[in-house]
């Protein structure tokens, strides 16, 4: 162990096994399943070896591929084999094999299998049941094209209806309509879910989802009239084979129409059935576990930014000493928030999700929710997925800076961690657009005279607490910032424009408020994770997450809204200088916890897939074992070398 | 050519040829070199295949490796073969086979050469000059080791004189003295220049320059007693072979430790020579050069952005028609800003370079210059390194979230250039270190009552201009902001701290003096851009530049430092809303010309490498003939998924 983090981890009170309980009892809804699903977590580490084991970041694609291809099909195997059935669950149980990177059937057992399960008709889904369990199929979600993503009426694939044949015929009519990205796509799954636009007699009616074979069930080779292939390199994901599909003419049965919310009847007759609504429950739902898991991603890359920081010394002091450079006040103000956001994040989405399980018993799986209910969660589920990538992004990016040099080699683990923040400000809503929803969503509201605000169940107990009182100056001006702004911004729309046109006018001032207002939303979510904490009656960690608490509204003050508070009034500039100073004082104290935080999240080294991250510290040792693991180091002389250059050289030496 | 991308370039009235010429005349120093620069770069990109060409995005590690080498070298030779002396040049056409990856040699044609040349004495270069040009030498630049970066004085690694043989013998005492990142130093330099601490006697005398031979000139095997090897993958760079070294007591000829600065005399006696304030100089040389790039790098990303943002359409308007995304106001508040600045850095780090240069000459190649004015460059360029990075790597990834879902494919072209800053944060000096030290020069300053800020040759005739009374207002409160912001930081420093405590106290507070002070430096230097520009007599150009330059100012004021206008009573709410509304009208005046503004930059396809970014907006063609470049296309059937999912396929149909 080195003997920094050693120090470290005896000079704080935290008591870390306390703390990782009470996150993974949030994480899992019981004590019990947190150590089900921690006892299934060894047998996995000692049955299947990780990448980080296998010298994953160092390989070419190709290679990338076929052992990512193997670890998803052990880690099918092992989930069945331990009934392992919740999603939640088996995605953190992969962790521990695949570290940050991603699972080769991730769509298969999600956006797939959910929809299939949520558009058919009970004969169909019984039918595709049976279908998936007696073949091999490895399905996709295939929906985006070349020109078209966000706006999904937009899209050109048609399905024209035979009514002869009882066949809908799949097209890609032009260059714009070829399907491209979905993932697995392109070399790996033999089946999809593909959306496109219904086509009978000549009619459009909407964009609906099609059961598509796309490979043969005996040689995997792709099925006649489709052109498919892997989209080549992108910023990660080099294991994954994002596709493109190109379809002409493929003919599938009727019944490969998913036809739970519309059917086309062997006639040719169009019919809307039942209640759209749950196609948007099951959005939500993705959501919420999506958001989850990105602020634990979150977390990772501060796990190893905050270890790595107190192993490296760097520049003497004037006692000639090198410091830990965690003990310079740039680096804290850099790390330190960063964890804080990690705890926030984390706290919001766990209780989000909290709070969508509910609606969704009281409602029966959503289909008797009311349509207000229904859009308030849904500009929540907007604004917080935009945030908490938006953070991790930040962040992430942040922790490579402040892991200086050795945060740019692929062994640190960063960079998945980015490139998934990175991707993920654009898939499932780009974050732009989220935001505006959100905003038109407030906006909307304060027009309207309805109140965005979740009720927490518990939140007249909270009120009346001793933690509330502690906080309450600071919630306050995050409420009161929240209602003078929107207030602002509601007048300003009113005398501009009508409702329509928001996006195209001071759309990016409006779309404030709804970082604002999700802000609030952290800040409430956070407060009540702390208000639940007191249960485990542990002071020491009560104490160490109320800094880390008032160290996130400090910087939420000082960092992220500055400008609003000090333009709206709410605080003079006195006062803020007042709050900088807290801040600083907040540095210190968190700065003195900060690694039993991170290691209170509970990640293992193969979780975290880092060299400067691992939990013993020993970084170098780690580092230089990943240089001298380079494929170029197969051979100590460099054939290409000698093959390239060296006709220069004696060129060179002729002269 | 891409409708859309046409009728920009027909509705704008810019001039693009003339502000080209322009630009070009101000990289290049006058229109003649421009000229000539050009007719190189089409001679060069008739003869050599550029990478964009190449499938080279798509390619694996060790293919990359073997096409820039090639490369590399028939770059060589086509400069020697045209007597492309000039570094600036050279890089510049580089980028027409490269685009923005980098040469293979780059270390050897700029840390290597120089040093040689700025450190050795008179003999030492006449030896060296003569070898390099007789041997096929490929050096590298060795000062990282794996456990000090950014503190000179912290390395380990040793060279001991050994009197009797008249030897250095160079070891690496530690894992933490092994040398860690020098590029091209794995498997592909066969010299080196060394930083090592000298000891003679025991005697610590500091860190000096050596030349080593790393590899065999006949064979290109390692020299015995060097372990040295690739570092493994990394962010980027992935053709580079960075490289670790382990020194087991290599004994190298006394006379290769490089001796302008300081000799060590065939008996052991150690003496310090001449002016070491040439060593700086030669740091202040590359920074200049470097910020250059770092700009030309963010135009690059903001060419593919701003004509991607042409070309894609998204989600229906009320008239049922999906507008290009570039008429979104979100869009351009975060493209055209990144614009703006590219402009701005553009002109500030050309005329800092021209600062340079006029003191190098007046200096006598810096040898004559007084400290104080040595000081005040050294800190104007490490803050002006730090800010250009920074803003680099910003709007890089601001571009990338621009580009939506294809600005992920490897394709875009914008990963490298956002890797390349984020890089560039670190790489000669972390910017938060440089931020410091500007601040430090600067709070010293404002201590002992001398002005930090240089003197433009111009800036009186600027001063009685129209041009500087049109933008008057926001000039001076750019510079009360600064001095306000100094007095205020420095009045906090004397009553909390001594000098020396400086980093460890208000470190992060104290840097924002230093980006305020370049970000006032970039707007006088955007200013004087722009007076030059009069002498084009092109009104048009004018009045689209001041424009531009008008919502850089804007933009710095209502994102940038709000908070400390604001904090500061400098602005007050109200004029805080005039701003923002102001920053509005502007971005659709800017919008108007976004297309052309970028094309002046002047960058080919091959530049930009990029299939978002194509001059003639057939994106859709690169992106989809990409796709079918991808090497997992090179078989239409899967033989890995054959061999490792068959059995599992087979297991689950016998059920």
């Amino acid at each position: 162990m080195n003997k920094d983090l050693a120090k470290e981890r005896q000079s704080s009170v935290l008591r870390v096994q306390e703390l990782n309980s009470f996150i993974g009892r949030n994480l899992f809804l019981s004590d019990e399943r947190y150590k089900q699903v921690l006892d299934l977590k060894s047998v996995l580490a000692s049955r299947i070896k990780s990448l980080y084991d296998e010298n994953y970041e160092n390989l070419e694609r190709g290679q990338k591929y076929e052992l990512v291809l193997k670890k998803s099909l052990e880690l099918i195997e092992f989930a069945s084999e331990h009934n392992v059935t919740n999603y939640m669950e088996y995605t953190y149980l992969i962790g521990e094999v695949m570290g940050t990177e991603k699972h080769l059937f991730g769509l298969h057992f999600t956006m797939f299998t959910i929809s299939l399960e949520l558009w058919s008709t009970p004969e169909q889904k019984a039918y595709w049941d049976r279908f998936l369990k007696e073949n091999g199929v490895f399905g996709t979600y295939i929906q985006t094209e070349i020109g078209h993503g966000t706006f999904i009426r937009g899209l050109e694939t048609t399905a024209t209806y035979d009514r002869n044949a009882e066949e809908f015929i799949l097209d890609s009519p032009t260059l714009t309509s070829i399907k491209f990205w979905p993932g697995a796509s392109g070399k790996t799954c033999n089946y999809a879910i593909v959306m496109a636009k219904l086509i009978i007699d000549g009619k459009d009616h909407g964009i609906h989802a099609f059961v598509v074979q796309l490979r043969s069930l005996e040689n995997h080779s792709p099925v006649p009239g489709i052109e498919l292939g892997d989209i080549g390199k992108k910023h990660a994901y080099e294991a994954i084979d994002n596709g493109f599909v190109k379809f002409k003419n493929v003919r599938i049965p009727r019944n490969n129409m998913l036809m739970r919310f519309a059917q086309v009847l062997p006639n040719g007759e169009f019919k809307r059935l039942g209640n759209e609504i749950v196609m948007y429950a099951c959005m939500l739902i993705m959501r919420g576990i999506l958001c989850m898991f990105a602020s634990l991603l979150q977390s990772i890359s501060t796990t190893i930014a905050i270890r790595y920081s107190c192993v490296r010394r760097q520049t003497a002091d004037p006692t000639g000493l090198e410091p830990q450079i965690i003990d310079y006040q740039t680096q804290q103000y850099r790390l330190l928030p960063g964890l804080a956001t990690s705890y926030a994040n984390f706290f919001a989405t766990i209780y989000f999700r909290n709070i969508l399980n509910s609606f969704r018993k009281r409602s029966k799986n959503f289909s008797e929710i009311e349509t207000n209910e229904l859009a308030k969660l849904h500009a929540l589920s907007s604004g917080i997925k935009a945030i908490v990538f938006d953070e991790c992004l930040k962040f992430g990016q942040i922790n490579r800076l402040c892991c200086g040099g050795h945060g740019y080699s692929a062994s640190s683990g960063l960079q998945p961690v980015i490139q998934e923040a990175d991707a993920g400000c654009t898939y499932e809503g780009d974050n732009i657009v989220l935001y505006l929803q959100t905003a038109r969503y407030l906006l909307k509201a304060v027009q309207k005279g309805f109140s965005p605000h979740l009720e927490l169940d518990n939140l007249q107990q909270i009120e009346k607490s001793d933690l509330f009182k502690r906080f309450e100056k600071y919630i306050l001006l995050f409420r009161n910032l929240y209602e003078s702004q929107i207030g602002e911004i509601s007048n300003r729309m009113f005398i501009l424009i009508e409702e329509e046109k928001l996006d195209r006018f001071e759309a990016w001032n409006s779309s404030s408020v709804a970082l604002i207002y999700i802000n609030l939303f952290i800040v409430y979510m956070n407060l009540n994770g702390i208000y639940e904490h007191q249960k485990s009656e542990c002071s020491e960690n009560q104490v160490i997450l109320e800094e880390l608490f008032e160290l996130y509204l400090s910087y939420g003050i000082v960092e992220k809204f500055p400008n609003h508070f000090l333009k709206l009034g709410l605080i003079d500039g006195n006062q803020m200088t007042d709050h900088q100073n807290r801040l600083y004082e907040l540095l210190k104290k968190v700065r003195v916890n900060a690694v039993c935080l991170v290691d209170a999240f509970g990640w293992t080294d193969s979780n975290l897939a880092s060299s400067l991250g691992v939990y013993d510290g020993n970084v170098y040792e780690k580092l230089f074992q990943f240089a001298k693991s380079s494929l170029f180091n197969q051979n100590s002389e460099n054939p290409v070398f000698n093959k390239v250059a060296r006709p220069y050289i004696l060129a060179k030496s002729k002269l």
